[in-house]
């Protein structure tokens, strides 16, 4: 293998491969990058056994010299890279496992392995895709994500559950007291219906890598999905099991829908988070009373804090709930107004925007008596 | 007390004092600032017992209403005034030793404490002061405090020395194995000769507080020193014992003097150091020969690397040292052009540049054979 591609574009590559390189990896040959020169370019292989990348660098931005293949330890391989000037750098595989990587005053050569002891990643596998405009696939994930469960003893809640029925995406994160729920239009025709649970830490690295403008192609089979994203290839397993039917939980109708400006809300809320009893729920209180709305908290050794802004309802509730929780919701939207929408003080709150039907973020309120 | 403030006033001086506050103070009145309203203005005072801070807010800025005092939890106060809206905030103490700090729509009411148990920092004490500007007090520290030892087994060699001798204030810090020097011309005149020790940590705190414009005016005692700066006033201990005398170890003349452009030898040597076999050390060589600079470091198990630039030098020399030591040392010249000073692999590198005489760094070699 000997070519010959400019740092940034090598940079690039290297920097997205190696998402898929975990640090706690047991598997020797896969805290490597697996460099693949073939006559339409350089294709790099990362993997942790959850997600596998492969991005692709095409011909015509480097000079193949050799056609050849080679692992090299991710972490090196990244570091040396990222600290060579701007210029064109060789690489070339010598004395079989060797990889020698120069520009005109450096010269490091690096100890490889066999590239043959790489796994087959599968990466080629392809079915009909659903289309996604990657503004609205990082919508998709970025409104979702943080609902997700982050305790692995329910490990199919720290998935996100992509449903498809009748053309509409349905999204949906849960950690069992709150809840995300996007929907999406999609021009996927016919076919069966689909519903499958995407590990959310492996869609947060993807999102991380893409741009705003374009598409990205999903490909899914029964055990992995493959995203297709320009020159880049990633695939992450799926969860198994059924994921928990939600819709009842979701109220059709309020006795009390709330308009609120999103920054007042939020900095209320945010306030009063400073000074709560319990650290972890971070138990805060919504007092609505001749149109006044009133957040309250009370740490009794710190002190207590009092929130009130006018509002337009002549609703009266007084309920409790996570200020955690209910930040991540209200920050979901971006938009200047939104909805809180309650029946009583043991009913879920739903957050929802008139702009943006597409998102509602719902959390359990909790019982102070 | 009472009295209305601006956010931003505050919270400046709020920052500034809080950098006193230590998260693992044992004292609990030590984890709370003391707010003081004079009729001249408002103190507020932190303490570690290692570090004591006390900013003023002068009457000018504020209005007073009723003078008075209070010890609120450091942590608390600085976290509710940050995500308080930028307008006029209220503070009043009522009922004994309760604070409301208020805006508009905001009430928070903290339990404080009796600003009797805070204890007396002894702040007004003065002496003749040593006045240097900001701009070269903020140097004298930075160029050297990286020299310092993390190992609080030799707790003297945690701090800076900084040693006045005819009008000259000599300025040291090394950790056995490195040593950073600044000269600094000072307008102080007779007196007694001064040599003190000052924990290095307590430093870099202080010169984070400081502007480039304006000056610092130090005051020493034998046992703590005071800055004082705009309204601002630092105590720091001072640490005891007799700091090494190290005059003898800085070799007086040199038979090779490379001079090398500053970021060519700093990249060189960053990227040496991703490959050295032992991680603690980073130890690279550097091989001179026939007016060629070569910068190496090889690690078994991963690679070798090997960096060539052309000099101007017809000397011969191999000398290995720590990647990391030579890298600060470098770093802390702010000069194009550097001089690297070398008599034989066994003693010391000077590091040195001709356009700033008042900084010398050494570093001492590493034996590898």
């Amino acid at each position: 293998m000997k070519f010959i591609v400019k740092k940034e574009i090598l940079m690039e590559s290297l920097n997205n491969t190696a998402r898929a390189i975990s640090t706690k990896n047991l598997i020797p040959i896969l805290t490597g990058i697996k460099f693949e020169l073939k006559k339409e370019g350089l294709y790099l292989y990362a993997s942790d056994t959850d997600v596998s990348i492969r991005t692709f660098i095409s011909a015509d931005k480097l000079t193949c010299i050799e056609e050849g293949s080679i692992v090299i330890g991710g972490k090196y391989i990244v570091e040396i890279v990222k600290k060579l000037p701007n210029t064109d750098i060789t690489m070339e595989v010598i004395d079989g496992y060797k990889l020698i990587i120069s520009t005109d005053n450096t010269e490091f050569n690096l100890n490889g392995i066999n590239p043959n002891e790489f796994p087959n990643l599968d990466l080629d596998e392809t079915k009909e895709p659903i289309v996604i405009h990657n503004n609205v696939f990082k919508d998709i994930v970025n409104q979702t994500v943080f609902a997700t469960s982050q305790n692995e003893s329910r490990p199919l809640l720290t998935g996100i559950n992509f449903r498809i029925i009748n053309g509409e995406l349905e999204v949906l994160a849960t950690d069992s007291y709150r809840l995300a729920r996007k929907l999406v239009t999609i021009d996927k025709e016919g076919d069966s219906d689909i519903n499958i649970v995407i590990p959310g830490k492996n869609l947060l690295e993807l999102v991380k890598m893409i741009d705003d403008n374009g598409t990205i192609e999903m490909h899914l089979f029964s055990n992995k999905i493959l995203f297709k994203y320009e020159n880049m290839i990633f695939l992450s397993r799926l969860l198994s099991g059924t994921y928990p039917t939600t819709s009842s939980i979701i109220p059709n109708s309020f006795n009390i829908e709330l308009e609120c400006n999103f920054s007042d809300l939020f900095n209320m809320i945010d306030r009063a988070s400073l000074l709560t009893s319990d650290r972890e729920k971070n138990t805060i209180k919504l007092s609505l009373d001749k149109n006044k709305l009133m957040i309250s908290s009370n740490s009794p050794e710190i002190g207590k804090v009092e929130e009130k802004i006018e509002v337009i309802s002549d609703k009266k509730i007084d309920i409790s709930f996570s200020a955690k929780f209910m930040l991540d919701a209200i920050k979901s939207f971006n938009q200047d107004k939104i909805l809180i929408c309650m029946n009583n003080d043991s009913s879920p709150i739903v957050i929802k925007s008139q702009k943006d039907p597409s998102l509602i973020q719902l959390v359990l309120p909790i019982k102070t008596s």
